[in-house]
């Protein structure tokens, strides 16, 4: 076996099998295949794609990478979620306590935030006082079977060689893919111990970054299979992510939402999405006959105050503040505040992604480079969303920051997401497909 | 300009312009684009292939990396000639003096051979004692100028970027690409000062690693229009290679058959292709009113001795020992010649490029790696070829070698080349195409 021959196999189009996988995985992390052979297969990749076979075995080769988490203490199965992100995603953190407080394990294990807004979920919930997500794997194991829910930081040396094979994916512009995607995200759940996963593919504008619905219905039934594949209880939401989900971004802004969703007001979208996301879970694990009913004892959770409960548990057990819970005020707020006012009257009719996430960078609660300091105060309020009549000199949005200089480059590059029109926009699904 | 948008386009599928042709390559050269994003883009381009728009954008960038040869001192138009290799051809020593007979000014510029066969004209010539093939550049063109022929290894800085890019699709397995060998093959032969070219691509079966006929005639095709897009005079023949060449393989047994051929006794698909190939490069250069008159002065010139004066004047000019051009036996020959007899009666159905590659390899005369040496004696002559009756115990080739083990590596591996059948096979003609 040899890189040029797979090297060519890949670049005709052919595929390739779990042995020339892992020769070349494995020679990458020894460093005996260079930079370049990678940087070439991974645009081979990239180019020709992976089909649900080359995808399970790629799977299987990162998780072999580094270790695996051993939940098997934990009464089964695990469940957990992983969505692809964006502004405002903060389902983690709701959806934990929920799926916990109707009786299934539901660990929420991250990595720190990259660039952009994923996957910060445990610097999330680190802005409560006190509270520790970094836990040795028996501490984090032991507030999973306590709780029945944990969140923390990513332990070390799961899918050891994921973060290189990243960087390189991105330094070849050759992260946009569905396989080499999916083996990522599937290969590190599998490897922190999910027996199964619900998986949230964000659709949208293209023009935003978004996938397209086709796209993304594509990527969800592909994950799926090769989850399967695997022997994981596997199913996939595909939902709408035109404007921020809920109003609040930023870590405290989304951490008061978070409370506020398990005190039974929160935001209808991240209500209703917390909501199904929880059933498919709870249905998932064979705990109900049929999802309608999976969907009942969710809204129950989260309206008779269990969800609260579990969520109250888990930030006792780890340390946190627990007042905090039940008063919200108590997290403080940023020092300067101010508001965005609408200029004519009319219907919102868009809020760009993009400008939204310039603005959350501007105001210091967005992470432009790795080692970037996050303001845990930082962020922004939409007061109106997309359909909402308003008028001149109403307030659209508010942003949160700790100088005045930083809110005012916030407001104006907040300006620029807002779309005021004069017709209400056709309102979008929030959930498009289950795929199972 | 980025790298990465870049990038992404390609591996979209989307055309690169010159400029940013020139910022990869220009930014690879200065050691600004590292390994991996050239190997990425190699690969992409390898998959999505190049337009003629971009190959001509590419070849532009690729002349700019280096030096250029002044050729304006020479009467043009200066014709040449590229091949794609293999086994026997050594149609460039050949064919340059039959041009310059006709009053066509044809140099020989030759890079080392590489890895196998290809472009060793100038080491081939260099068997003669005393004869010089790295000249200067104002020698080089003194001689092209004086001789009407030249050959010359490449002057340094010709394509400076191209033997880096060349070692690393070599190393990513991208080497077999119309696009970028075009640009690669048109680039050296352009800043090498040439106004026209005939191209010789040759086909043969895929699976001793040649382009079946199709395919090698939209290389063909391609390279021309590229060619012209730059304002050059092109033809290309597609040209058949099922077997060698000629009888001679190696330095001093090709040499041979160089001199032979001069003298009017060259083997008939040698002798044909010479022909056909310098009565292209006449064409081309404007001198006859159709392509049969030029096949007839041609013909003449190989008949009449002409170009075989030419030949001998340049080895003259070139310091060689002008005598061995008539007494070939001067050269001398390998202290071991053995031969391989047939061993049923029977009629050559076929001799496999793969096993006389292997062959010459072993016997000393192939180059196994770069640094190489070659054997300037070793090689074989064939005695039988294909659609040749053959007895038992008839030889059918002759191999030449410095010891007798390496003869005997060299003959078992022969022996795999020769497939003896009952019939005679279809005859195929040399020349399928000529594309213009």
């Amino acid at each position: 076996m040899d890189a040029l021959t797979i090297l060519d196999r890949k670049r005709r189009g052919g595929r390739l099998g779990r042995e020339e996988l892992a020769f070349m995985v494995g020679g990458y992390q020894r460093g005996e295949i260079p930079d370049y052979q990678m940087a070439a297969l991974l645009m081979a990749v990239a180019i020709h794609e992976l089909d649900v076979d080359e995808a399970s075995h790629l799977t299987a080769v990162l998780v072999a990478s580094g270790r695996r988490l051993d939940l098997s203490g934990v009464p089964g199965p695990v469940l957990t979620r992983r969505s692809t992100g964006g502004a405002g995603e903060k389902l983690d953190l709701i959806v934990a306590p929920l799926v916990a407080a109707l009786g299934v394990a539901f660990p929420v294990i991250a990595v720190p935030g990259i660039v952009g807004h994923t996957e910060g979920s445990a610097e999330k919930l680190a802005v409560i006082p006190g509270l520790r997500t970094e836990l040795a794997e028996p501490e984090l194991i032991a507030v999973l079977r306590e709780v029945g829910t944990v969140v923390a930081r990513q332990p070390a040396g799961i899918v050891a060689v994921d973060h290189a094979l990243f960087e390189l994916r991105r330094l070849t512009a050759s992260l946009k893919t569905t396989g080499l995607t999916t083996c990522s995200i599937l290969s590190k759940k599998f490897a922190e111990g999910a027996d199964g996963l619900v998986l949230d593919v964000k659709t949208g504008d293209p023009r935003a970054g978004m996938r397209p619905l086709l796209e993304a219905e594509g990527m969800a039934r592909f994950m799926v299979e090769v989850g399967r594949r695997f022997g994981r209880r596997m199913v996939a939401l595909v939902t709408e992510l035109s404007q921020p989900l809920g109003r609040g971004i930023g870590l405290l802004p989304e951490l008061r939402e978070v409370l506020l969703t398990l005190q039974g007001q929160g935001p209808d979208d991240v209500t209703e999405l917390a909501i199904e996301t929880a059933a498919q879970a709870v249905a998932l694990a064979g705990r109900v006959a049929e999802i309608g009913q999976a969907r009942d004892l969710s809204a129950r959770a989260l309206k008779d105050g269990s969800a609260l409960a579990r969520f109250r548990a888990m930030v006792a057990r780890q340390g946190g503040e627990g007042r905090v819970v039940d008063d919200p005020g108590l997290l403080g707020v940023a020092p300067v505040r101010e508001l965005l006012r609408a200029e004519t009257d009319g219907v919102v009719s868009a809020i760009g992604l993009d400008a939204v996430e310039r603005a959350t960078l501007l105001l210091g609660a967005g992470r432009e480079a790795a080692v970037a300091r996050v303001d845990p105060r930082a962020g922004l309020m939409l007061h109106a969303k997309v359909g909402d009549a308003v008028r001149r000199g109403e307030p659209l949005a508010e942003v949160h920051a700790e100088s005045s200089e930083r809110a005012g480059l916030g407001l104006v590059a907040l300006r620029d997401a807002y779309v005021i029109g004069h017709d209400r926009p056709a309102p979008r699904p929030l959930v498009h497909r289950v795929v199972q």
